[in-house]
């Protein structure tokens, strides 16, 4: 393989990946009711509603991180990544958070989808220019990446919402 | 950036990535009693020590996977991948499980750490030369990467085992 066929399937690897944590999340919420998506995950721990909004808010936080200009709701991230869940700050209905996941998601694949494989190992925008020449593998990749794995951690949790098979 | 140098931000990428999750699950399981790691993480659902077991069988296969020799407890695979949690088949004593834990980790990162970056885009044993040919992401470091969110996903539950905060 040549310089641009290791990096078209580096890209893949981590699209991939990307698209298929995500899509099991939607999958999952899309079987739960509101009230099923509303209870805790597990006694006293993060109820279903606030991962989602939480998941939503680092999704959103991608289209700035990556230049792909304004966010679309940076109201969550006070309710949903600054403070912890059962807090009194005002938060959308559960309805309008699937809204916002499924409105986010999509504009966030769609800049996917134009990227070409080297503007992945370029840096973005939470990584100085100094930092990026010393350390060069903090690119969109590895954040793309990263998120993913995140993702999974609270996916994990969330399939406690699902009843007991 | 030269090829030589895309490949190994790359392979430097996934490779964090994987230790950073087993670091996180060794770390937290280092933190629990056997009394708490025996624990279901939430009720109902998988205990910790079924889930540690899993994520031990899934590393230990990754020696054979990777042509790396043969692995150390193939006999995991019955009582912690094949059957659910709650099974009646033999297993190990929990501290026998950490140290199982500790014992394939530390042989799959010797080898981990011995390899190329070029060596991450070759074929691995669960992919034949045929499939690969046509579909070249299907390689060593897309593995590991899947590891990873696959260990993030048990991670996140495996957290309900600590005390509330």
């Amino acid at each position: 393989m040549n310089n641009t066929d290791f990096n078209a399937v580096t890209v893949k690897i981590a699209v991939d990946a990307w698209h298929m944590q995500m899509g099991r999340i939607s999958k999952l919420i899309d079987g739960l009711t509101d009230e099923q998506l509303a209870a805790d995950t597990a006694p006293g721990r993060n109820s279903g509603y606030y991962l989602l909004g939480h998941l939503t808010a680092v999704n959103d936080r991608l289209i700035d991180m990556f230049g792909w200009g304004a966010r679309l709701h940076p109201e969550l991230d006070e309710p949903f990544l600054f403070k912890p869940d059962k807090n009194d700050l005002p938060k959308p209905a559960i309805g309008e958070l699937r809204s916002y996941w499924s409105e986010i998601n999509a504009v966030v694949n769609t800049h996917i989808e134009s990227m070409t494989a080297a503007a992945w190992f370029e840096r973005h925008n939470a990584v100085t220019a100094e930092d990026f020449a010393k350390e060069p593998h903090r690119n969109k990749l590895n954040v793309l990446v990263s998120r993913a794995i995140h993702a999974s951690n609270h996916l994990g949790q969330m399939t406690y919402l699902q009843p007991k098979a």
